[in-house]
C-alpha cells in the first residue's frame, strides 16, 4: 500500500508524481480509501464510492492519457447535495434520498477533465447551517481538533480535503457554507460569482442565491478547478457566462499595491473572542499592510443585508426546496431544520418584494463602499466553538458564524476565504476577500500573493505549501487584450 | 396670440424657431395654454401648471440663454404619477394626492436643461391599465379619433403630445403604458432599459420593474430627451449606469443591413382584427424587408413570461405601492383597480420565488432567441378598441392590449415603439423594436432609418416629419473607441 505521508496532493504536485511514475492513480485511490477506512469514527462521508465504481473513472483517464487531462487522477469529494451519477444524493436527509442517473454539470466537467470522485460528504441537513453539527449522520469533527466544529454546511467536504482524503472538494455556499468550514479547517474556500458554476444537479437551498463552492489546498488549485468547472449551462437558468476579464488568463500572483478595505472598528465583531480579534489585527498589521494600502470601511450596509437572509422572506426559498417533504412528513427533518425552514411557509409575496426593495437599497450603499477599494477583507468567521457548545445553543451560535458571510450572495459578490493563522486550540483562522461578481480572478490573484507571504501548509499539514500564481496558459505580462468598439 | 398651425414642435424645430426669433418661449406657452383650454372636453390633464407658476421656469431659461440649454423652451407634459415640485401628484386617485416639495429626478434634469413643464396628465389609476379609461377624471380620448381609446396607462401624456400641446412628455411603463398609447396616437414611445431613468419621485406600480418612459414626435427627440434624462441616481436603488456603448454618441441613422426577428405566424395574435394583421404584414413586407433580413422567431417564451405579470405574484408589488390606502379605504380606488391590486395581498413569498424561478427559465429561453437577431419587431398592440367596447368588458380587452408588451420589463429588455401606419378609423398602428437592456441606442438607430423611410407626420399631424438621426456630439464615423484591458 502506498505511503501517503510524503505525497503532495496539490494538483500540480500530483501531476508531477504521475509524470515521475512515483505511483498510479489506482494506487493513490486505494491508499486514500484505506486512510478513509481508518478515519471512520469521524462522519465525513455519507456515501463513499466503492473501488469497483471508481474503476470506470480510472479506465476513462487511462484511455485519455495524462497530457490531455488537466485534473488527471486528482481525487475529489462531493457534498451530498450535488449529484454523482448512480450514487444516492441525500442532502443529509434519509427521507429525501434519490439516486440520480446523471452527474451534476460541474461534477461532469471535473470528471471529464480527469478528476476521480471519492464519495459524497456529510453536511448540515439541506445545507441549512454553518456548523457541521446538524446531520443525522453525526457532527463532523474539525480536521485539526476533534472537539471543535468543522463548520458547515459543507462540513465533510472541508474535512476530507484537510485530512488529505482528497485533493479538492465541492461544497455549496448560500450563506457561508463554502467559507466557514474552509477557515476552520485551514483551507482555501472559493465561493465564485453566482452563476459561474452550474447548479444543474444540485439540491437547491435558496435557488436564487445558491453557488457551488470549491475547497482547495491553495489558491492555485482553487483557480484551476474553477477554470475546469466554469461553463455556461443551458440547463441552469441562473447560469451566467464569465466576463472576458474574469477568464482563465487573468490569474497571476499579484504584485501590484492595492487599496484594501477592512471593516471599521465599530463593525468588527468577535462575539467575545479576544483571540480572534488579535489574530485578525495581527494579519492586517503584519501581512496585509506590507503589500497593500489598508483603509477602514463602513460595514453597516453589508451587515444589514446579512440580517435579511434568515430574518427575511428568503427562507421561503428553503421551504420551496423541501416541498413536498416538509409539508407531508416534517418529522423526516431534524427538529432544528424543520423549525428554520418551516418558517418559510408564512411570509407573503408582498413581504418578499418589500425585502427585495430593502436589499436593493442596501446593495446600492454597499456598492458605493466597494467603489473605493480593490477588495474588502474580513475575518471569515468570528470565532471557533466546540461541538458541545453548539449542541447546547444550536441557533444563536450558528447565526454568529455567518456574521461575515451571510450578505455575500444577496449582494451578488464573489468571495474567497484563505487561511492566515491558527487559534491556540489548533484550528484555522482565515480571512475572506470579496468584491463584485466577476472579480473572481482578481481576488484569486490578490490571495496568491498573500498566501506566498504567509506560506502556511494547508489543512492538517500533509501537503507542502506551494503557490505558483500562474496558469500555464498565462500570456507574457507585456501582452494587452484590446477590445475595439464602435 | 401666436398661431400654432405652422409651428414645428420638434426639439430641433423649436430651437430653430427661437434662433430665428419667430416667437419666444413665453409666447409659445401662452398659445399652448389657450389651445389646451379649447380642448377642455378631453380629460388630458389632471393638473395644469398655471402661467404664474410657469413664469419661474421661463425666468430660469432666460437667465441661462438658449446656447447652453439643449431643451431651451421645449414644453413637456408629465404623467401624474411623477412629481413636479409644488404641484399635486395623484396617480389618478384623489385620496392618494400629495404635493411634493421636490421634482422627480428626471423632471429636475429636464427642467435644468431648459424644458418647460405644462402640466400633470391623466392616467389609468395607479398606472394599472393599458386603456386610458380607468380614471376618475374620465376616459382620455384618442388624439386621432375621439371614439377610440387613447391607450394607457400614460393616456394624457400621449394625447397631449399627439394634439400638439407639448413637444414631448413623460410616462411610466411597467407593462406597456409607455408604448400602447404611443402606438394608438401615432407617436414614438421609448421604454428605456430599466434603471437608466431614475424612478426617484415616481409613484411605484411594480417597483422592481417600473420605468419612466418618453413620448416624442420622432426618434431624434426621444433620443435627445433620453440623453438629458439619463443619469445614475443615488436616490434610486434601482438606478443603473448607461453602458459605454449605450451613451449619447451611439445614436445615428442606421444604414447597415440587420437581422430582424418577427414572431412566427403561430405567435402573432390580433384578437380577430384582420386589419391589424394586414397592417403588420404590409409593414414587414414593404418597409422592414427592404433594409433588413427578416426572420421568424419562436415567440413562446416571451408570451409565457408576459402571463406572469398579472397572473403571477408581481401584483403584490402593486398592492405594496398602494398601502396603507388600499387596506384602510379600498373604496377610494376605482372598483376595477381595487379588484386587480387587491389580489396582490394573497400570494405567499414561496409563490413569489417560484414565479421568479419560472421567469428566470423563460428569460434564458428568450435570451437564446435574441442571441440570433439584432432586434425583434412586433406589433405594439394587437388592435384598437372603442372606449365603449372597453367600458363594456374592462378586464379582458385591457389584457389583450398587453399581448406584445407585458413581458418586456420582466425580461429586462429595452423597447421602442414607433408609428408605421393607420387604422381605417384614423388611429395609429405601430410596431415595437426590442432587445437586451443597454441596447437603447441601437434600437433608436435602427428606428431612425425606418422612420426616414416611412416619413409619417407625427401625432395628429401638426408637426412635420423630420428625422436627422444624428446627435450634434456624434464623432466622425471613422473614429473608433478603444478599450484597453489587462
Amino acid at each position: 500500500m502506498l505511503n501517503l505521508d510524503h505525497i503532495d496532493l496539490t494538483i500540480s504536485g500530483l501531476q508531477a508524481h504521475y509524470r515521475n511514475g512515483d505511483f498510479t492513480p489506482a494506487q493513490l485511490v486505494a491508499a486514500l480509501n484505506a486512510k478513509a477506512d481508518s478515519l471512520g469514527d469521524n462522519p465525513i462521508w455519507i456515501t463513499r464510492v466503492s473501488e469497483a465504481e471508481i474503476a470506470q473513472y480510472l479506465a476513462y483517464i487511462d484511455s485519455q492519457g495524462q497530457a490531455d487531462l488537466p485534473l488527471y487522477g486528482v481525487p475529489f469529494a462531493i457534498k451530498d447535495n450535488i449529484d454523482l451519477a448512480a450514487i444516492p444524493t441525500t442532502a443529509a436527509c434519509k427521507a429525501f434520498e434519490f439516486t440520480p442517473d446523471d452527474s451534476a454539470t460541474v461534477v461532469a466537467h471535473l470528471i471529464a477533465a480527469g478528476a476521480i470522485p471519492m464519495g459524497k460528504t456529510n453536511m448540515d441537513q439541506f445545507a441549512t447551517g454553518l456548523v457541521g453539527v446538524r446531520s443525522p449522520w453525526g457532527a463532523c469533527r474539525n480536521a485539526l481538533n476533534s472537539d471543535i466544529i468543522s463548520g458547515g454546511s459543507s462540513s465533510g467536504s472541508a474535512v476530507a480535503v484537510a485530512l488529505g482524503l482528497a485533493s479538492f472538494s465541492l461544497g455549496t455556499d448560500t450563506a457561508g457554507s463554502g467559507r466557514v468550514p474552509a477557515s476552520l479547517n485551514n483551507l482555501v474556500g472559493l465561493k465564485p460569482s453566482r452563476g459561474l458554476l452550474s447548479c444543474h444537479g444540485v439540491v437547491p437551498a435558496c435557488k436564487s442565491l445558491d453557488c457551488v463552492s470549491i475547497f482547495a489546498l491553495n489558491v492555485d488549485d482553487a483557480n484551476q478547478v474553477l477554470d475546469v468547472a466554469t461553463a455556461h449551462d443551458r440547463n441552469d437558468p441562473f447560469s451566467r457566462k464569465a466576463h472576458f476579464a474574469n477568464g482563465p488568463r487573468y490569474y497571476r500572483a499579484e504584485s501590484q499595491r492595492r487599496k484594501i478595505g477592512v471593516p471599521d472598528k465599530a463593525s468588527l465583531e468577535f462575539f467575545g473572542s479576544s483571540e480572534a480579534e488579535s489574530l485578525f489585527n495581527h494579519f492586517v498589521a503584519n501581512t496585509l499592510s506590507i503589500d497593500h494600502d489598508v483603509v477602514g470601511v463602513d460595514f453597516t450596509p453589508f451587515l444589514q443585508a446579512a440580517k435579511l437572509l434568515y430574518e427575511g422572506p428568503w427562507v421561503a426559498e428553503r421551504y420551496l426546496a423541501t416541498l413536498p417533504l416538509i409539508d407531508a412528513n416534517p418529522e423526516a427533518l431534524l427538529p432544528v431544520i424543520n423549525t428554520i425552514i418551516g418558517g418559510g411557509k408564512h411570509p407573503r409575496a408582498a413581504d418578499a418584494f418589500a425585502a427585495q426593495y430593502r436589499l436593493q437599497a442596501l446593495k446600492a450603499a454597499a456598492d458605493a463602499v466597494l467603489a473605493d477599494v480593490d477588495a474588502v477583507i474580513t475575518p471569515t468567521n468570528p470565532r471557533a466553538y466546540t461541538i458541545a457548545e453548539v449542541e447546547a445553543d444550536p441557533i444563536a451560535l450558528n447565526s454568529q458564524m455567518g456574521y461575515y458571510t451571510n450578505f455575500m450572495n444577496l449582494l451578488d459578490y464573489a468571495a474567497l476565504a484563505i487561511p492566515v493563522d491558527f487559534f491556540a486550540n489548533g484550528v484555522g483562522f482565515g480571512v475572506t476577500l470579496f468584491h463584485h461578481a466577476q472579480r473572481d480572478k482578481d481576488l484569486l490573484s490578490i490571495a496568491a500573493q498573500l498566501q506566498n507571504r504567509l506560506a502556511i501548509p494547508p489543512g492538517s499539514g500533509h501537503s507542502p505549501f506551494k503557490v505558483q500564481g500562474q496558469t500555464t496558459s498565462l500570456p507574457p505580462s507585456t501582452w494587452v487584450d484590446i477590445v475595439v468598439c464602435g
